[in-house]
């Protein structure tokens, strides 16, 4: 039997998207086995993700068949098998429990990825709880005036090896407007949120001096403005006045590797889809 | 404008039946808003909930020329104008949180239904705290030779009301097999759960006892077995052991009053379809 | 058997102080039944709250007897009997839900208070939903050159009334710096919260716009500064992209009651210590 | 500047313990930096964890000193210099998340115990994604025959290892009671929970059938019972009608390692008072 393909998209909403996309299928002999469909009433935009089992049919195909579709409708879209694994790149500092957690979930097969590299701005021996046996590690360090070259060099890496998606696991260097435009829609960042939130430096401690009761972490995608790009998920947890800044960097650990793994497993299922400065997530 | 009319329907999985269906709304002008479908890949049931604007058309005649399809696809499905609103009964026992949550939840359109009567064992000033101005009150007595009698009125009254959904706020009398059948799929309990689970009476100083640290609830169509339908929703608190028997009372009230809202608003909105044990919830 | 009492102190830190306290309950025959204690390493303050058998002593008396451990320590303290009930004054406007709930808490018995009185900006017919039986309900008007009057009304009531606590229940009125200052400690305020918080008027219409996937609530001590005050509670629900504002509205009605419920209990139970500019919660 | 230490004590409750242990503390120059006391109103049993700063003495004094208090009040009791590490055995089988969540934490400091051994009654090569630099593994195949002879040669190496707490990180024997029994209040499990609780194997493909809206995982004490010891800690996640049974095994992974992760640190650092058959947890 051939493995599901996924094929997901959005475009302006009009009558009859549906039916044109089930009939495309059913003419095909391709049976859907999941989709979800929305309709954003502000935008106007309609997104469609339809898992379906292609008959025999493989994805090339089924794509150049489905061009004149997603034409006639001004489509943004993909249809791809899930099985062509996407190459992501994994960018890191200092602090690796989101890299580490990653690995673990990959080497487990919970994250159906290959890696294409994971990059840090330190050097290798800074990790040793964690073992990069059949990961290519490349130590990009930057300073103030290389900042440009590292990014240049970053790039070229991406595109050597064939990177789909970036994900930034605590990566402490703010990508340029020009880097982060070029990665729209494919790279994910991970920080701390609070509720209220905090500007600037130490954030953890800035959240202990105004005695908050919950902190947070929210994955995003990776625009021009770092902390601000649009939101695929978000998770808190409950601390009290007992907890020192330290507690809260310690919970704060556990919050962001879970909220980043749940949205780059999201985006490896093709389920976050740009709407926009916001996202609409076909959850499982 | 016409209101957008709510589609649901299920039947055995086969090629197409998205294509029928949008198809069909297509071909008579209607646009999509918002569609979920699920495929259970274990007992190979279909299940889709459409909201459309139907261009016009009221629900009875699009029902009648829908008919064909469901026939020839063995569905089993609905086909609402939410405007028409479902007649809801609650029956309650001493405890009035849920029944005082309902009320107040309906009184400010967020529950948008008609209350086609409360019914209680209970005389009706057990209520002070409530105000039943424009509810009808019924006030059904049961002893342990009379409840047969109790459950035929109550039937009755169920019947000469048009009631649609009954919901069990804290009724604590069991309903017999015969009416649990007649009420299959419209008729939502509340009930306390813990982890582990606990059988018999006064189940939260059970909980104490055994040191638990989340208390919750889970709200549920009502089958022969009382506690052991479809399971609509569940939540959960923390507590600690400083929570005495009381407090768990007192935080098991919020969980059960948030929880009943949730699947009865669920359920008005026709996101709640069977799937023989369980139940599948097409969420907002 | 006399009922408990409740200590709660809040001091400079230094050595001795919980052996002066136990020994003082201890010569007077008094048990401890529960008791919390906190340090805090950076203000270098220590917080106590102790519930105590007396046996058979008032509060009064115990009360003139500890003031010289008081003073030797520099405390900040009360000693309470909870049987004399706080009294209490709720402001509100027109979105009655916080309103509503805390005064049906009250009904059954679970926020042990004396509700001295309900204010609001909004005449009673404002509020078909809810049943002020018992409860004096008073009209201030308030109008852009009337409001130091009303504010001048609202403080002579809250004296007439022997009001301890203030609660303002989605009250959208801003305290003058006079009026909040004079009810320090003792004036509770619920607002919606969000990762990151939003600024300015609709904030549930901002948060949908960011596409925010959790919305919450936060209850604080009122200071100068409406939203910044020491933060008492928090909590947070899960929302979609398929969420509206609307939606997000009723989600945050639910938070928001919860929320208040939960501080005003702790309050009311003495578990609440201001420190500095955030607070102590000793939560059961 | 010398270490804080770390006292904890259950006794019969009576007037005057806080006051004798208090002044005790005092006499000798020692600063209470945290302090939790409990009085169970139904076993009449009190407990306190008491960390104070020791004013230069060491923990062996004081322990000397403390005795006759202890015996005085019949207490069970710990007086620890945190900075003597416990000494951790972690046993597995083939599932190793948890194993792999607690070695990392290990490893970055966040888990301040040494680890005595690993043991498993597979091979080291059945982890291939857990770098054991630095640790003993234990290799201890079982059979049905040779159970006994297994847990003989496990007690052995709990002995001459020194181990003082063992953790069953996804152990899937059963421990015999006797060993419990030498084990007890010093061993902790994780395993799944659900609502309702489901008995017998595929624990997630049962609560899948049922339809159940949340899993959960449960950390508790070891007792002859294997999942009916004192609960330490419990979380629970949300789940939908689109979960398979495999991705409530890989949401349950995620609940399992964070509430096994934080028993053993409230356990490391002597939160955890054995009451009967639950706990008091000293939560920070």
């Amino acid at each position: 039997m051939t493995q599901p393909l996924t094929l997901t998209l959005s475009c302006p909403d009009r009558r009859g998207i549906v039916a044109k996309v089930s009939a495309f299928l059913f003419e095909r002999g391709c049976n859907i086995l999941d989709a979800q469909q929305y309709d954003d009433p502000e935008t106007g935009a309609f997104f469609m993700r339809v898992v379906f089992a292609p008959d025999g049919q493989d994805a090339d195909a089924l794509r150049a068949q489905f061009m004149a579709i997603a034409d006639e409708l001004a489509m943004r879209w993909t249809l791809r098998d899930p099985s062509q694994r996407y190459r992501v790149m994994i960018l890191t500092s200092k602090s690796d429990h989101c890299l580490a957690d990653l690995i673990y979930r990959w080497r487990i097969g919970e994250l159906a990825m290959d890696i294409s590299a994971v990059v840090s701005n330190h050097p290798e021996q800074t990790y040793p709880a964690i073992d990069f046996t059949g990961i290519d590690f490349h130590h990009l360090p930057v300073a103030r005036d290389t900042k440009l070259e590292q990014e240049a060099a970053l790039w070229a890496l991406i595109q050597s090896t064939g990177t789909d998606i970036v994900v930034l696991a605590r990566y402490m260097q703010v990508l340029s407007d020009g880097l982060a435009a070029k990665l729209e829609g494919r790279c994910i960042n991970i920080h701390h949120s609070f509720l209220p939130g905090f500007k600037g430096a130490r954030p953890y401690h800035q959240a202990h001096v105004r005695g908050v009761k919950l902190i947070g972490a929210t994955a995003h995608y990776v625009t021009g403005d770092l902390d601000e790009g649009p939101i695929i998920e978000q998770d808190v947890e409950r601390i009290s006045h007992r907890d020192s800044p330290d507690d809260l960097v310690r919970k704060g650990r556990d919050i962001e590797r879970r909220v980043l793994a749940r949205a780059l497993r999201w985006r490896l299922e093709d389920r976050v889809l740009l709407n926009g400065r916001k996202t609409v997530v076909f959850t499982d």
